[in-house]
């Protein structure tokens, strides 16, 4: 079973998962995945090759659960990093650790091997994030969920390991330090005299303009002020609404009005983008969990060196404000 | 000029170094740099396409400055993210920012064009320790330098543009926070009652053994508790000495001869392997610098992804004991 374990120097949490990958040579890097129609797992027809079928969408109403005619599917990661159950710390001072439980499952959003994110349908991606905010209750429900995290890896550059677009979702028993940091960050705005720290970004974002992609009647893309990455994007519903879930079903279909536009500008920029697609809610339970839920889309063209794992700083040459203009005007021609 | 920038939902600072990179097209990926005898700049004979040389190693006593014939040569970045001056903060809450003050320069530490850190002797990796705490020492004195930073990117999944060996040190007026939480977590440990958390930590990691990669009189190489990548090292003189720079020429000399076989034990599990290698230091001046100066090894054969950019968390699927065995296998056998 794999382990959460802390680093004593930073306290970062990390999972060992050894036996994760059944490769020949754990010490070997991690090899392409197959194409369309040989034996791609996530490919119509092959769904006997995953694990059984958690919920799906679109399969017409008299076809068989578990086969083919879904336009999305989700199911349990084959190789999970952390798995359901129970049991407190194990180690201790200078190296705590916790059995590795949690839940790892596999969202397939399309029935095509090819294209990604910026394929889809803005009709579509609202569906994605419905089907999101769905699991993402189903978990956090669950006793030892600590936080619910969806994340997209598209494209080799970006850590994808199979080549038919999907993403992932991973239930911690444990707040991600990013998720923690948002949070506090909001508090001491809120402290300081503020509302919510993303409703007065967004309200102000808008009032420059500058560094706004795509405006929406309920939701807004940005570029944000600090992007770490060339094209970075921030896409959030105007409403505030906090828990540990995506919203409503009105937020998510306003944000994918937006997003839709927005990612295809990026991959009218640079085709095929390889990014990273993160959705970040508050924790489970508890009476402090108000957050404002947003998607962070990071292209991952431009790597991440010795500089930025070293310092936690980044070093951008595209400027926000940059991106945002060049992105605007792609929204603007593919809506002309 | 470039701009310090903070994230106002994560508090990061980021550098916007817009013009960095003089391609016809920022939006597009970098390219690869030259071959060797082409135009590669850091080859000798080449030390004209360089900025002015700040300082080198191993040229004969009456060869030419700024000529061929040296072993290790610092010069600063062509491109610098960051230029040194000063002025105070710019932007304010929520957007703050800073102009874009730090020092950038480059450490070309071999004549050769091919190989990298595992192929140098353990006397080169010495006088390149040194030559770091050098630069080190200098930067840290100017007024406006919070703290120092040398990194190695290695290999192009590691972040590298120029294939021959090198290395950079970026002197930055803020302390990176992945620095001030090592403090911090410094402080905690010396304020429960225990002594150095490093000095602690290598203690104990010596006497169960399971971590150990290399071990020497005067320093030890680790694969830590919780490394985030397969193969992982932290490397640290066993001599507590803190301050800004890479501890005393003795202690330097101790962790080369450790260091060494480690990276050609990495080597021999993985030719020619990616990774970024970080030297940290405490912060630069202030009665609080007290820290343990070090060396992390980060192997880059598998990627930060989407979990890991959204939680902070990593997944390993290499055992840090599983790594150690086999890298002790290999620096035994390199040295019988």
């Amino acid at each position: 079973m794999s382990q959460w374990r802390q680093d004593p120097l930073t306290g970062r949490w990390v999972v060992i998962a050894e036996g994760r990958h059944r490769r020949p040579d754990e010490f070997a890097p991690a090899v392409a995945g197959p194409a369309a129609g040989e034996t791609c797992p996530f490919c119509p027809g092959h769904e006997h090759m995953t694990t059984p079928e958690i919920t799906a969408r679109g399969r017409r109403e008299r076809a068989p659960a578990g086969g083919p005619g879904w336009r999305m599917r989700v199911f349990g990661n084959m190789f999970p990093a952390v798995r359901p159950g129970d049991g407190g710390p194990l180690g201790e001072a200078p190296w705590p650790a916790r059995p590795g439980r949690g839940h790892h499952e596999v969202v397939v959003f399309t029935p095509e091997h090819g294209g990604g994110l910026h394929t889809l349908a803005d009709d579509d991606l609202a569906e994605l994030l419905l089907l999101l905010r769905e699991r993402m209750a189903d978990l956090a429900a669950c006793p030892e969920v600590a936080h619910v995290l969806p994340f997209f890896n598209q494209g080799g550059e970006a850590g994808a390991t199979l080549a038919h677009p999907h993403g992932q979702i991973i239930a911690t028993p444990l707040v991600p330090q990013l998720v923690a940091t948002k949070l506090e960050r909001m508090r001491q705005w809120r402290g300081e005299g503020g509302g919510c720290l993303l409703c007065d970004l967004l309200a102000r974002e808008e009032a420059t303009g500058e560094r706004i992609v795509a405006a929406g009647d309920g939701a807004l893309v940005l570029a944000p002020w600090a992007s770490r990455f060339p094209c970075e994007l921030l896409a959030a519903p105007r409403r505030h609404v906090d828990g540990p879930v995506a919203g409503s079903p009105e937020d998510c279909t306003a944000v994918a009005r937006v997003l839709g536009p927005a990612l295809r500008a990026l991959a009218a920029v640079r085709p095929e983008p390889p990014l990273n697609m993160i959705l970040h809610a508050g924790p489970a339970g508890g009476p402090e969990d108000e957050f404002h839920w947003h998607l962070e889309i990071l292209p991952r063209w431009t790597r991440l060196a010795g500089f930025e794992a070293g310092s936690g700083f980044a070093i951008n040459s595209l400027a926000p404000e940059t991106a945002a203009r060049r992105l605007r005007e792609e929204v603007a021609r593919c809506a002309s």
